[in-house]
């Protein structure tokens, strides 16, 4: 059975195209994480506000705008820096190890970090995408009034963090779709040699 | 090549336990999901404050608090009906064909369909894990008050719906592992069989 060794014939090149699409797609997916984590982990804005005048003198406020403020946003700069610290591990791995990695174990536990890692940057994503919808129209029922009028760069910069996150999770997708087409495409490989 | 046919001997039976267990955990998914559905479409409470008090009467007024009011509540509704739906029509699709299942384009185009729904259901399970840490304890910075001290028993209904749904989530993710451990595992038998 020389197909097991692999790294020569069709099957040798085709290993070898699957790994460059995969670390490919990290590469993108973490780049994506990265940008949201940055984005939104500097997202800060300062604004005075004239609340008054006496006299001729105005008195003015100031306030400021943190992520910090809002624990969806405290939760999406950890989800998306977890989320570049996977794709980093997971490259290191595909270099450390140059056998076939659609054997064993490690299979299953990176195709199940991958699906978790999917389910908490989506789950931060979409946070902050309902949070920052308040933010920009309020809510009438619940008496929470809009914040985006005063703090606009605030929310643009947010609103461009969660697109980074978004895409990030459709690479991350793509890398377990292609991963799982590999492991079939092996399988039904392997039907052919054998027939 | 008689592995190919399935349906005796050992492999047989292990394609049985396999999809067994696959309807037993799109089973609970369905419940779990179809569960946090219900529960939150029918989240509304009515409560009646005193305002003001003119000579002995006092003066009352009466609020709703309705799952719609929250845009992210729409959304959580709708996601965890259409996983819901994707439950039910993937155990109709196990009946219709009794063939491995593991085989052709259809097992990718669930294993996707599967890991869409894990992402969007998770967005949707965070995003009202966030608005019910905003409605329970308010956002100073923001100048949102707290609601749930009013709305005590909203709150609570909410915060089960986002339980059913997490529940759902992690059988999902449960029935994706076990798809893929199963491809793999008859990947891995191949091997045996053809050594």
């Amino acid at each position: 059975m020389g197909v097991e060794e692999g790294g020569v014939g069709k099957k040798g090149v085709c290993i070898w195209r699957w790994k460059i699409t995969m670390m490919v797609l990290r590469v993108l997916a973490l780049f994506a994480t990265a940008t949201a984590t940055v984005v939104m982990a500097l997202n800060k804005e300062t604004n005075t506000f004239a609340v008054a005048t006496i006299g001729n003198t105005p008195i003015k406020i100031t306030l400021t705008a943190k992520f910090q403020d809002t624990p969806a946003n405290v939760m999406f700069v950890i989800a998306n820096g977890v989320a570049t610290l996977h794709s980093l591990l997971m490259l290191a791995l595909s270099f450390v190890n140059h056998k076939h990695d659609l054997k064993g174990l490690r299979f299953l536990i990176v195709t199940m970090l991958d699906m978790v890692t999917i389910a908490v940057v989506s789950g931060a994503a979409t946070a902050i995408a309902f949070m920052g919808e308040l933010a920009r129209n309020g809510n009438s029922h619940a008496r929470w009034n809009k914040i985006c009028d005063n703090f606009e760069r605030y929310c643009d910069q947010g609103s461009g963090a969660m697109l980074a996150s978004y895409i990030g999770i459709l690479f991350l997708m793509l890398v377990n779709m292609v991963n799982i087409y590999e492991l079939k495409r092996l399988n039904n490989f392997k039907n052919v040699i054998t027939a």
